[in-house]
C-alpha cells in the first residue's frame, strides 16, 4: 500500500542567487524524503529556478506554498523579510521552523519576534558567500561549500528545531557558527558593508572623472576585484544601510582615520609606507594561511533531542550532528565583549 | 655548414611574477629563433625560472646576461630599475632595445634618458595584470592575455624598435596602448595605485581591531577581494608611492570625498541610498559589457621599416603588425587633455 502522506516541504522564498543555491543542493541529494518547493514575487525567477531543477515545483500562492511545510527559507532582502514576516504568520503549521539568509539580523530578529506566531521556532541565518552576478542563474550547489553560516535562534525556538538547522547547514556543506545578532551587525558592518560601500565610492570615483574613457581602459584585475561588489543587488544593499545604519558609520569613520594614516605615510616617505605595505602582508598572508581559531562554544545550550520535526530531514541529515555539537563555535554572546570592543575603539578615536 | 652566429638573445632581468610570465609565453613557441635568458639579484627565483622552462638560461653576471642582447626586459621594482638603467648602460650592444615592467613611466623615462648610452633605444612599458601571489611560481603563460600593456617609447627610441616591441605585445597576446608617461602615472594612481592603498587600509581597519579574531571568522569572499591588493609586494608599493605622490595624493582626496558623499547618503535614508547603488551598479554593468571604445591613433607615427634589430624576432612575430599599425590605440598625448581634466577635478573640489 502507497504511503500517501505528502512528502515534508521545504519552501524557499526567494529563488535568486542564494535561495537557488540552497535549492540546488537539497535537490541533488539522491536518497531525499522531501519536497523542496519555490515561490518568487519575480515569476521569471522561480520559472529559471525550476527549469535549473534548483526547486521540484514553482507555487504561485503564499498559502499554498507554505501549506504542511516544514522548513521555510526566506531567501530575500531585509525589506521583503519584513513584509513576509508580517503575512507568513496565519500560513505557517504548527512547529514550522523559519529561517532567513538577510544580511543583517538585529532587525530581523526583532520583526520574526514581533509577527510569527507563537509554535513557530525562528531561527535568523546569515550565510557569508555571495557573488558578482545575482539570481537563479548565477546559482551553484557548491556556493555554500566551507562558508560560515551565522546562525541566531529566537530565544523560543525548539531545541528541536536548532538541530534541522545545525543539520541544513551541514547538508549545504557550510559551518554553522551562533551569534548574537547586534554583534553579527557590528561585526558584519566592517568586513561586508562597508567594503560595499567602499567598493561603490571607488568605482564612483573613477566613473564621474571626466577622464573615465582613458582610466577604464587602463583599469586592471585589481579595479575589478576592489569594484565587483558595487554590482551587488541594490535593494540589498539599501536594506543592509537601513537597518544597520549606526554601525556602518561608525566602520565608516574608522576606515576614514585609516585612509588619513596612509595619506600621511605617503607624505613622510619610503620607510614608513614601506613598514606599513610590509606589516600589512604578513597580517593578511597569515590570515588566510592560518585564520583565527573559532572559539569553543559557551553559549545557549546545544539540542540533545530531536522532536518530530526533527525528523523531517531524516536519512542522513543528522549523521554527523553528534559530532558538529562539540564544535559549533559561539561569537561573543556576552554583552561584556561588546562593551570592551567599544570601549577600546573609543580609546582608540580618542588617541 | 652550420649557422655559427649566436640566437638573437631576449634577456629578462628579474624573474618574479611578471618576468617569468613574459619568459614562459616566450620559450613556448615552437618554432623561435631567439634565447631567453634570466638574471635575477634573487638566485632562487632565476633557478625556480629556469626549472619552469620560463627562461633557457641562467645567467649569474649582469654583463654576460646583457651581451649582444637584442631585447632587455627589466621587470623588477621601480628603484630596482633605476639602479640597472645607471649600471647596464656599457654593457648594451649598439641598437639594443630596453624596456620595463614598472607601475609607474614618468621617473622611468627621465632615469632611461639620464643613464642609457645614445644608439640604445628605450620604450617604457607597463603591462596591466596582476596576480595575489608573486613570484615565479606564480607565473603563468597566459597572464597577458587581452590585457592593455601601456607603451611609452623615448623620444629618441628607433621606429624599429618600436616595432619589435610591438611585435613582442601581441607575441604574449596582450594590446599595446601608447601613452604619455604623466599621464599613465596620473591615471594608474586612479584604477591601479589608491585602490592599492585602500585595499591596505581596510585590511588594516579591520585587523586592528580587538574583535579581529571574530571579524576574521565572519570575512567572506568580498572582504577577500577587497583586501587581495593588499598581499601585495610591498617593495613594489613603497616604489609605486615614491615615484607618483602627487597623483596618488589628489586621488586619495577624491576618495575621501566620495566616502563622505556616501557617509551623507547612508545618513539621509532609502531613496538616497538607493539611486547611488542603482546607478553605480548600473554604470558598472555597463563597463563590464561594453568596455570604452579604444580611440584611434593621433599620436606618434608608428613604425614603417624594419631594421636589422626588427629582424631579431622574426618568423611570425611581424605577422599582424600591419593590422595592428590600424589600431593602437593612443592615450591623452595632448597636454591640453590632461589640463582639461585637471581643470574639471578642481572645479568639482571647489563645488
Amino acid at each position: 500500500m502507497a504511503d500517501k502522506r505528502p512528502k515534508p516541504r521545504i519552501t524557499i522564498i526567494g529563488t535568486g542567487l542564494i535561495g537557488a543555491s540552497i535549492g540546488l543542493r537539497l535537490t541533488q541529494r539522491p536518497d531525499r524524503n522531501y519536497e523542496v518547493v519555490g515561490i518568487d514575487r519575480d515569476r521569471n525567477n522561480a520559472k529559471r529556478a525550476k527549469h535549473l531543477n534548483a526547486i521540484d515545483r514553482e507555487i504561485t500562492s503564499l498559502e499554498e506554498a507554505l501549506h504542511q511545510a516544514g522548513i521555510v527559507i526566506l531567501a530575500v532582502p531585509v525589506a521583503a523579510a519584513r513584509r513576509l514576516l508580517e503575512d507568513i504568520g496565519p500560513f505557517l503549521s504548527e512547529g514550522a521552523i523559519v529561517t532567513d539568509t538577510c544580511s543583517t539580523k538585529a532587525a530581523v530578529m526583532v520583526w520574526a519576534q514581533e509577527f510569527l506566531p507563537e509554535g513557530v521556532s525562528f531561527i535568523g541565518g546569515h550565510p557569508i558567500a555571495g557573488k558578482e552576478r545575482s539570481g537563479p542563474d548565477a546559482a551553484e550547489a557548491t556556493l555554500f561549500e566551507g562558508v560560515q553560516w551565522a546562525l541566531a535562534p529566537a530565544p523560543n525556538a525548539h531545541e528541536g528545531a536548532v538541530a534541522v538547522m545545525l543539520g541544513l547547514i551541514e547538508q549545504l556543506g557550510a559551518n554553522a557558527v551562533y551569534i548574537d545578532p547586534e554583534e553579527h551587525d557590528q561585526y558584519l558592518a566592517a568586513v561586508s558593508h562597508v567594503p560595499l560601500l567602499l567598493s561603490v565610492g571607488l568605482f564612483r570615483m573613477v566613473r564621474d572623472s571626466t577622464a573615465w574613457e582613458d582610466l577604464a581602459l587602463l583599469a586592471g584585475p585589481g579595479f575589478r576585484d576592489m569594484t565587483r561588489l558595487a554590482s551587488g543587488d541594490p535593494e540589498m544593499g539599501r536594506d543592509i544601510v537601513g537597518t544597520n545604519r549606526e554601525a556602518i558609520l561608525h566602520w565608516l569613520r574608522r576606515l576614514q582615520e585609516e585612509l588619513t594614516t596612509i595619506e600621511e605615510a605617503t607624505l613622510r616617505g619610503a620607510d614608513v609606507i614601506t613598514d606599513l605595505l610590509t606589516s600589512t602582508q604578513l597580517d593578511r598572508d597569515t590570515f588566510l594561511l592560518n585564520p583565527p581559531v573559532r572559539r569553543t562554544p559557551d553559549g545557549p545550550a546545544l539540542p540533545s533531542s530531536r522532536d518530530a520535526l526533527g525528523r523531517l530531514l531524516a536519512g542522513g541529515l543528522y549523521d554527523k550532528l553528534k559530532d558538529a555539537e562539540d564544535r559549533i563555535p559561539q561569537i561573543g554572546a556576552e554583552r561584556r565583549q561588546r562593551k570592551q570592543l567599544e570601549e577600546a575603539e573609543k580609546r582608540k578615536d580618542e588617541r
